[in-house]
């Protein structure tokens, strides 16, 4: 293929990215395969993580990773087939997984005795492990994670927010006392958060399940809840403490400080590659990615203007090694017009465009322009670390707070499910409303309005004091929402 | 259990190691198990990796990873799963993996209407990929790496040489000509052997499989072989040239510099936590687990003596403080005695232990003890940073030189079978050996001498010029070894 059609066929990419506004679900995968995220493959519901997507996943993990060993935690890795029967050995959790998983029955070319599944959650291998090697109160805490695929036979599927396989962290802890496995699920729901206010730009709402939408086999689950762009919440990362249901079913005891034996208390947690769908949903425009400072795989592209003039292209290639000692810097040098890298860039939501030419040399100065607002910067070049940085600091709480607004828009209080239908007839966002903790209730506006409940948040004060459904007293705030 | 029950419980498992001559596969497990690197699980040869085994892993992987990315290749994440029809597509390839695949048949509740394979290695996942997104002669190289798990369905298995499921990294390129897909398969071998000799101080042979080794599809094969304590050799990682076998069974086409339409060609490699088992086998002893600073998780660990006395603990933790700068080091403050401390440290193979007491303290001193020769030397506080990292050095050079002395001492030349079958009834090593290059050859000394062809070497002259076997010319040096 000539050049001149490679950069049209290209050119054709970029421009044909559907509207925002008009068709949000086919926008998300226009982006997903546009700006080379994932592709999808012959294996339904599964898609191949292609680099550009992955190094988005590696800087995930490698931010979460820093804060969980910070905090004490240790990597393992465990197998990724269950027993049929190791499976079975907790009630609830069997139930609640077995509808969804994936069965290996054969081995070589020899049926096999008893069916494995492929592992859509750990909970089970960790308690085995854990049944082996806890002993004593010296032996507790154990705060293990893991980094793997799990696999959820699910029947519709959309990349990145719901795939028959996905990366993920699932945390596994056994603690002393419940209150201590508790005190764990509350300490990671505040991690998760973190990561999503500091590295993605991604405001959360912290809260508790409601029995309902609990884990399977937790005596408490909690969420953190993001609004997306479209007004559609997304779970975005769970933790859960297990009491001691699990440390019964299989067999978990240790010696206490007392020399008592008594049961372990357990939590678990876990954060997946559906982040990357919430940074697609959340900041994403109608030329394509816009990707937070904190995980953006290139934080600045620095682009030649008129390249072939003497002493622009060193002169570029010094201002790169400069920046990579403060940021994630590359320089395309490419033959590529400045226009076809300009679209191209922008489509992978690079935060920074640093445009160089020769004017710019002579004025010892350079051009920074923002993805995220497109606004532009002349900086003087002896400033361009400081400036880079502070632009990045800015663009992070910039896109931080433009996310806020969108959620804060788009949270509407309803006190009678009369109320509650009409504003979810216009409009797609968060509904505050009160309840009066009956699942009947709850059921009822799901069949009503389609919106779940998403979490009783720890902050929020109430909005009314009688049930939005039912009308009887009320004994949380909730925030309702149609979800991914 | 009392403290002193724990202790003692320990001090046993510390005595009760295997010896290694006496019995070194039995010596193998109870390092495995009593270092805490990995646990057996309910699935037939399945582990768990444990923290300490998870974190030699993690250290290989980054310092691979960092060669890798150093070198242009991408991290990418393809599905586990292979239907039936796509890993058939490649005759000699499906013959040697179908075999030893476990085969998902029911997804849910329901059967499938077609198999999926757990991948036993990804070439048919990555040229379906490539097939898609290679275009044009501008599309090449592409340098792709995915770290994941892979299942083979052995038949007999042990942690970390030979597990149903493994961790490992395969590296998949398509490249514009047969030239560069070979070169890359000998620029990956060279990494691969960087890797083990600076990082894991485990010396190799590096040199080309005979065709009846080749990997299934390949047409050649390269190989990295160490030798282990015993004298069995070690098959380390390999490197393959596809040519374009693949590439046709799948279509992977591109428009070359002559707007031709030609099929890529490919390479494929791979190394795995096969790793941790050599070196387990290189570099252990009676005493547990002696690790090479370079993946040491722990490189330093200080150990207070008569820790109770004023000032000992204080000045430990800014030993340990100002250590921290220049290698990975940890305290071990508990209130175990510096005994039980010194067997349990010297078990997980901490290249130094750091000693320091009141005494040490008076004379502004640390005794450095080295866990690989057992060596102690007292070095001036002052000069600490730079006493510990040139003794870092100095155990990484004199591992590997033990390690090359070992297998110099146990590479043996034949040139005759009989004295090929003597050489191996008193001694088990390499053996150096002409051969014709006749397959009929390689069998009946697999068969005669339970020994296989390791490599073809690239470095190592001729010991001969008739074949061992049949006394016709020869045609290639050959290492042979019984292998693991």
């Amino acid at each position: 293929m000539a050049k001149s059609d490679k950069n049209e066929k290209n050119e054709r990419n970029v421009e044909s990215i559907t509207n925002r506004d008009v068709d949000f679900a086919k926008w998300y995968t226009d982006i997903v395969t546009k700006a080379e995220l994932a592709d999808y493959t012959s294996i339904r519901g599964c898609v191949a993580l292609r680099p550009y997507g992955y190094a988005l996943w590696e800087n995930i993990q490698k931010n979460l990773d820093q804060r969980l060993k910070e905090t004490g935690h240790e990597n393992v890795y465990l197998p990724m087939f269950i027993p049929e029967s190791l499976l079975q050995k907790e009630k609830d959790h069997v139930e609640g997984f077995a509808p969804e998983v994936a069965w290996v029955t054969a081995g070589g070319s020899e049926p096999l005795t008893e069916r494995l599944c492929v592992r859509p959650t750990s909970e089970t291998l960790f308690c085995e492990l854990y049944a082996g090697i806890i002993h004593s109160y010296r032996d507790l805490p154990k705060l293990y994670n893991q980094w793997c695929s799990v696999v959820r036979w699910e029947k519709t599927t959309r990349p990145f927010l719901r795939t028959l396989e996905f990366l993920w962290q699932e945390g596994h802890t056994a603690h002393e006392t419940e209150d201590e496995a508790e005190a764990e699920a509350v300490r990671i729901l505040e991690i998760y958060s973190q990561l999503c206010e500091s590295a993605l730009a991604m405001p959360v709402i912290k809260g508790q399940k409601t029995e309902k939408e609990r884990f399977a086999g937790a005596k408490t689950t909690y969420t953190i809840e993001a609004l997306m762009h479209d007004g559609k919440a997304l779970q975005a990362g769970t933790t859960h403490n297990f009491g001691d249901g699990f440390a019964r079913a299989f067999g978990i005891q240790y010696t206490d400080r007392g020399n008592q034996l008594r049961y372990v208390s357990q939590s678990s947690w876990g954060v997946s590659t559906r982040l990357i769908g919430g940074i697609i949903m959340t900041h994403g425009d109608d030329n394509g990615l816009v990707l937070p400072p904190g995980i953006a795989p290139t934080q600045v592209m620095i682009i030649p203007v008129a390249q072939h003039k003497e002493g622009v292209l060193e002169a570029a290639r010094q201002l790169r090694d400069r920046l990579a000692l403060v940021c994630r810097v590359a320089l395309d040098d490419s033959d590529k017009t400045p226009g076809w890298k300009f679209s191209e860039h922008e489509m992978k939501g690079i935060p920074i465009r640093l445009e160089f030419g020769p004017r710019d040399m002579e004025n010892q100065q350079a051009v920074l322009a923002r993805r995220d607002t497109g606004e532009k910067r002349t900086v003087a070049l002896e400033r361009l670390e400081d400036e880079v940085s502070a632009l990045l600091a800015e663009i992070r709480a910039s896109m931080y707070q433009k996310a806020l607004d969108n959620q804060r828009r788009k949270t509407f209080t309803a006190s009678t499910l009369a109320e509650f239908e009409a504003i979810l007839r216009d409009n797609t966002g968060f509904i505050q409303a009160m309840w009066c903790g009956d699942q009947a209730c709850e059921d009822l506006i799901k069949e009503k309005t389609a919106a779940t409940s998403r979490c009783l948040p720890f902050e929020g004060e109430a909005v009314g004091d009688r049930c939005v459904c039912c009308g009887r007293p009320a004994k949380h705030m909730v925030y309702w929402g149609k979800a991914y």
